[in-house]
């Protein structure tokens, strides 16, 4: 008998579903993503979908979730070389190419115009997916304040957001062309101030 | 003859469809918004509607058009009386109050949400709705460098991303409290930058 073990099989199922709705997500507009179209490319049935998911926005949520999960469990980190302005832009500008990439581009942007619109979702996404890359965020301004690097009466949470802020807000509201010059610009911009030095 | 001119009659058709429109936005869930929905408030058939509109993102985008227009014709201005982090904070917390009303922050929020998903409705907004209050925000701080305040080599639209990006990316993505002590922190962090002083 193959495939004895219903566990198995549903795992398989969900996988197939979450890795449907996320490559449609980069094919289809996200308004024009439905669940017959996922059910369709995950060859499960629509009610298969409906017993494990409310919505689309769920599905696209548990899609990610998968993704950020490592294979070995290892919870993300940011590079510390000891340079908080050479690792910073490095991040960021690997956070440009995923944003200009329409792979990446598009299930961001479907996900985070549903975080716009329904505040449970926005909470569980800043819990779950979001959460554990602020606290790496978090923990590498930590360390740039252990070596004098960041001024030690700087709120950890409105430093990320003075970082990351800019740039996406920019990408979400299509505010203008999102390159590595423009990461630096608000990067360099964040860490010296805007008052004359 | 009542209102014999048609041309008068259209203007109050289409004043009435945008006033509909920006009163519904605030009472229903922007996808459950419908063009049949604002004809019947605004007392108008559907097809008058899209003779005029292809899109309910169209009709919202007039509604912020009309409203943002001061009845004199006047260009917007921020507050300028030479204290550039007083000028600032009161601008923040007056868009923490309108962010936090849901008389403005729904259609608001409505409307990011559709210039996250049309990037020709983007160019549109940038160019005739945010454009001129870029314009202002840019024209303050000028006067700024002029005076000494703010930094010579700091390039303008950089500044206005870091003093506005990080607010409104977490009023947009439900970040976190929208509150005037956070819009403070930002702007502070934002003048004085995170290095060591």
């Amino acid at each position: 008998m193959p495939n004895p073990d219903p566990s198995r099989r549903s795992e398989k199922s969900r996988r197939a579903v979450l890795t449907a709705a996320f490559e449609l997500v980069q094919e289809v507009p996200y308004a024009q993503l439905t669940i017959e179209g996922i059910a369709g490319r995950a060859g499960v049935g629509k009610q298969t979908i409906y017993r494990w998911w409310p919505s689309k926005a769920a599905i696209l949520f548990d899609a990610f979730l998968l993704l950020s999960r490592s294979d070995d469990g290892a919870t993300p980190e940011l590079p510390d070389t000891g340079d908080l302005r050479r690792d910073l832009a490095a991040v960021l500008h690997a956070t440009v190419a995923e944003l200009t990439d329409p792979r990446t581009d598009a299930p961001m942007r479907a996900l985070a115009v549903e975080i716009a619109q329904d505040p449970a979702l926005a909470r569980t996404y800043h819990e779950r997916l979001d959460g554990p890359l602020r606290d790496a965020k978090k923990r590498r301004l930590r360390s740039a304040q252990d070596a004098g690097h960041l001024a030690r009466d700087v709120d950890l949470d409105v430093a990320v957001d003075l970082i990351w802020g800019p740039l996406l807000n920019r990408w979400l509201q299509h505010g203008g062309p999102l390159t590595d010059d423009y990461a630096d610009a608000t990067l360099d911009a964040a860490l010296s101030g805007l008052r004359p030095r």
